[in-house]
């Protein structure tokens, strides 16, 4: 079996790139280790920034997005007991739209079957060789012969170690106890809350569904936290009107900053979590791999139509200025909101010396809608 | 010996405090361990803010100032080797003035002795008692009582031994070896300097005099740096056109944050360096002690004219909000642009992607520049 460009993985990454390239005229095969439904029903992020909105409709995916999606203009941040709204339509003129990772999964994966894409379920086995002369990727039952090879397989993927490349890794300590809802949100935007007893977020995927998380403990068992013992922290760390409901999912997720340099060796490219994770305080983890195929797509497209390769020659340098000013922001983020327990109390006086400027200076307040909203493709 | 207002020390604080309080009728006495030639001669900061400057020369003190400080609309960053202006006037439609601190000293020891203010030099064994009763500085060969008490005796100073609180302490793994030379300065705004060799500054005194930094380690003995090592180091570092000169002066000085809460102890009330330092790579040290005191003479006033102790009351934390902006402010710019011995590649790379945000992102620049030029007093 031969194919222009084998894509490992069937998330936003490899699912949107292999649609870009067949808008184009370019020819893949996208190998998934999992199941459709599993990957389709897989919750993850949930904030599509400006220009990943935009993308999605260029390209024909906004239909269900435009009617489902909510369209969000600002979120708040709430410490010392006041709340304060971080309004990004005045201040940047643009906005996010709430619509969950797995949403956007099932319409990628509508959009490549209805035109005749080629995306195989449950593929056992994956194995990338040769990149650096023909590639293929071995898989239980096949192979796949390719011009190009990219890893979109996800952080614990197989790709990334086809790459040389020195790996930048932070581990925080503290780690995120989320939960899904059954319950109407009783918020209209996301609340970021630094509370003393540690961090908190508000959010919602849909009208029926909230979706919240707790700072928590690195080594934290979900077990040990009872529905009722999660609402209390909720309400308490909050201070809000929340409606409790039946919990649909519960789970303990560790914060990790990670970057891979650089995102490619030979013929394979990474894209995506493959390539670099951010702790998911600044919602940017979908967004930068959906930034990452867009410049990968141009790129692939004049090396496989005109042989330039100045494209893919520049995707890791492009890339990385976008992944590391989404690192920065996500671990700055992280550490205004979080409670670090090796903080001491000067620790504790910068951290709500930067809350405040954040929400009275408008200029301090715009650098994060900016980050937030997302820096337009390309500017960074 | 009695007075309305004892204060300790003959610094910018003490001094303009002093005049202030004369202004509006009350009498002081200013207590000053050193000679009017050394304070006179003292060299430390260098830069006003917008709103020190305009406090200044609304009190009579500006005629000087306007004719031989220099006024500056911006600075410039230089990493990664290129300069960046981040231009002031038009982020802020403000400035700065460069005017030595001394010279803000002269003027202030001039307008004090011309209005028939009493400050005295050379006074030793100063020692404050009884500040939560009748307040009493007893000194050697007389004693001052007075109805308050106002430490303004710097970060070495006997006040704050006199004043329970807590003491937020943070000291930086480098120091600053400074010289003056005499040199006409081939830059006109001050360079801060992020290079992997570690941070320098470019700034000047007057048309004749240059003023350098370099970052070196904590426990740099000045006399290993010659005057050659030097001028080949920040050439190295500055990359950019340096006239050379005979050094009028060269000395180490640690970097340290330091913050006293509450500010105040019964009937004493310590301002500027007595009660919190910033390292100086945001210039705020002088300006804080100047906004410390604009905000304790009306409290005086109020207090000792009116009886009213509204002010009195608030004077500790409405000069602290102003504080923990500042030392936000100098520890931001400090981690910003020095090259810390314990940071890791990921720590550089989120330095490196901060840096470049600051100068690419309009929000981000008004950020740095606001808090540069100063925010307005009374506005944190």
């Amino acid at each position: 079996m031969r194919t222009q460009v084998g894509i490992v993985g069937a998330g936003p990454a490899g699912l949107l790139l292999s649609h870009l390239l067949a808008r184009r005229g370019i020819e893949s095969v996208v190998l998934e280790a999992r199941s459709r439904e599993y990957v389709e029903k897989r919750v993850r992020a949930g904030v599509l920034e400006h220009p990943t909105v935009e993308l999605l409709r260029e390209v024909g995916l906004g239909e269900r997005l435009d009617r489902e999606g909510m369209a969000h203009e600002g979120v708040s941040l709430r410490f010392d007991g006041e709340e304060h709204r971080i309004d990004f339509a005045d201040l940047t003129g643009r906005g996010i739209v709430v619509y969950g990772q797995q949403e956007v999964v099932k319409d990628l994966i509508a959009a490549r079957l209805a035109d005749g894409g080629d995306v195989r379920f449950e593929v056992s086995g994956v194995r990338i060789e040769d990149v650096t002369s023909d590639p293929v990727i071995h898989f239980d039952g096949g192979e796949l012969r390719c011009d190009v090879v990219v890893g979109a397989d996800g952080f614990h993927g197989v790709s990334r170690a086809c790459v040389p490349h020195t790996a930048h890794d932070r581990q925080y300590p503290f780690a995120w106890l989320g939960i899904l809802a059954k319950a109407a949100p009783t918020q209209d935007e996301l609340v970021y809350a630094h509370h003393e007893r540690g961090f908190a977020l508000y959010s919602m995927r849909s009208p029926e569904i909230t979706r919240l998380y707790l700072q928590v403990p690195v080594d934290t068992d979900a077990d040990d936290w009872s529905d009722a013992r999660i609402w209390d922290e909720l309400h308490e760390r909050l201070g809000t009107e929340i409606n409790e409901g039946p919990l649909l999912e519960k789970g303990v997720t560790g914060m990790r900053s990670f970057v891979t340099e650089p995102m490619r060796h030979g013929k394979l490219f990474l894209a995506g979590d493959a390539a670099h994770i951010v702790p998911p305080t600044g919602a940017k983890g979908m967004n930068l791999a959906i930034a990452d195929v867009r410049v990968l797509a141009d790129a692939l497209t004049t090396h496989l139509q005109d042989g330039d390769d100045t494209g893919i020659d520049g995707y890791s340098d492009t890339c990385l200025r976008r992944v590391w000013r989404a690192e920065h922001f996500s671990w700055w983020m992280t550490s205004m909101l979080h409670t670090d327990p090796a903080a001491d109390a000067f620790d504790r006086r910068l951290q709500l010396s930067q809350l405040r400027q954040t929400v009275s200076s408008r200029a301090a307040a715009t650098t994060l809608a900016e980050n937030y909203v997302g820096l337009p493709h390309g500017s960074v």
